[in-house]
């Protein structure tokens, strides 16, 4: 099968990337490189089945001739910021809404039926019931990043039911794992860094929150792209855990031998359109046959392993 | 107060600017002309407290400077054509997103608080869950512009959280009375003009379909925001009963003294989109004392009334 990744340099896209390589699809790779890595593409790039174009999702016209020939889009790229909303609203608006229509503009041109979008917990805002289903109280939107990411869903809702498209949404969880670059476990790595005696965490510690492993999250998509076959089918990804931010906190200062001083802004929101609780209730791709083969606290040692040998690598070769 | 009013030249913009003007508030209009009727704000015209732009929400630099001084934003303008996504997809997200979006930034730039936002039943898309609440199940959209109403409710709600204003969504059933210019009474009337014995109905008739009328929808408009406080205030609004498409054809012909031959496009579905049956719970807003005044019967009569007495009046102009 031809698939065409948009964001196909960043976190998740990039092992996406591999894991179709790996089992025998060809693959076009969409990026504008704006927090895309070359470097996550190494493999990839010598694969005879990888073409990549390095073009913005705002640009139609290339957009559209890249996706030539794709059977499925899996349309990863957005504004993944979701803390710095309020200091450029229009880019959710942009990277996330309008960017998502242009991409069902570009499959309806090429004649592409299939689309699998990462979507977010944070469409949920802050919900009221726990574990959260796909089909809780209509929420109301804490942040821009939901709010864009939820008008993206509609969009894609809207061209399945009236242009025949067939649409794979996922709300997920924070994602951990390789390749992983921006989040809590990148922050506290580079305050860290800068000075082990000493860590700031916004809010007070006591956020619950839910992660999933980059793997697992990738496999959970496979299994539903091939088990769900409704119009648009919507699951939830994450693990049927939370932890909180200071349980995060410990097993990242264990894994580096640290003991700093910890000090909190307060409150139980670490900045406008936090989520003080994430849990979803994940038993939709559950019934599928799907299980994550990580937990949280593997998920945040992974991400630390990986985020200290980056940093590394990065700084030998500078 | 000084409010300010988007669509001020269209069906319920033009009603609510004459009630504003008519409680002692200063009134501007906003309104690029496209679907707006200058005959409707002859009353208003005259009034030394009403001030109109004839300008495009697009252009953000002159809808700012036009809502300067306003203390309340009421935000109507819309691609309203329902049944028409399809075929031009775009013009959802520019008039009913983007445009939202817009609106957000010139009140951020201008201070302005406080928002009336006109959203709409179709955000249900087709709920099972009859009379349908606002905390319904999380709905999955069948229209386009369900899904660009939708996106500029998160985009108000995210502006509510992040910019402190304070929103007031209302989701409306269609709405009928004076000044009505789209819709089923006016496609039917319009049909039985050129041809009175003869009445083509898209879907099967049996569609069933909720009703208000446009005075009532205005005065539950101000009772919400006069009474209701929240950082974000969704409302249904919508009377408690609904009609087939049958009954209100056999109001209509009624009324026009009409025994057309009825034929029918098939199916539960007038067109891509359509929703076969809408019934907004409305307890919420009904709590805070408002009632409707109008049943749909009497509304829709009064619909029919308006629509035969101005296609005489537009007739004996021209």
């Amino acid at each position: 099968m031809r698939v065409f990744v948009t964001g196909a340099a960043g976190f998740i896209g990039s092992n996406m990337v591999d894991r179709l390589l790996s089992t025998g699809h060809s693959v076009v790779g969409f990026d504008n490189m704006s927090t895309g890595q070359q470097r996550f593409l190494q493999s990839a790039a010598n694969h005879p089945q990888f073409i990549f174009h390095k073009a913005d999702l705002l640009d139609r016209k290339n957009l559209s001739q890249a996706m030539e020939g794709a059977e499925l889009v899996v349309h990863f790229a957005a504004n993944a910021d979701v803390r710095f909303g309020t200091d450029h609203p229009r880019k959710d608006l942009d990277q996330n809404t309008i960017a998502t229509w242009n991409v069902l503009e570009a499959m309806r041109e090429q004649g592409c039926k299939r689309i699998v979008f990462s979507s977010t917990g944070s469409v949920y805002g802050e919900p009221n019931v726990f574990p959260t289903p796909e089909t809780c109280p209509f929420p109301i939107q804490t942040s821009f990043y939901g709010a864009s990411k939820l008008a993206a869903e509609g969009l894609i809702h809207a061209y399945c039911e009236g242009f025949g498209l067939q649409g794979y949404i996922f709300r997920f969880v924070s994602i951990l794992g390789e390749r992983y670059t921006h989040g809590h476990v990148f922050d506290f790595y580079q305050q860290l860094a800068e000075h082990p005696e000493h860590l700031h965490v916004l809010g007070n510690g006591h956020q619950k929150k839910s992660y999933l492993y980059v793997q697992d999250c990738i496999a959970a998509i496979l299994t539903a792209i091939d088990r769900a076959d409704g119009r648009v089918n919507i699951f939830n990804l994450g693990t049927d855990e939370y932890c909180e931010v200071n349980d995060s906190i410990a097993w990242i200062c264990e894994h580096l031998g640290l003991h700093p001083k910890l000090t909190y802004s307060g409150g139980d929101r670490g900045w406008v359109g936090d989520s003080p609780f994430i849990l979803l209730d994940c038993s939709r791709i559950r019934a599928l046959g799907w299980r994550p083969r990580l937990g949280i606290r593997e998920a945040v040692l992974a991400t630390i392993k990986f985020v200290s040998a980056d940093a590394a690598a990065v700084k030998t070769e500078l």
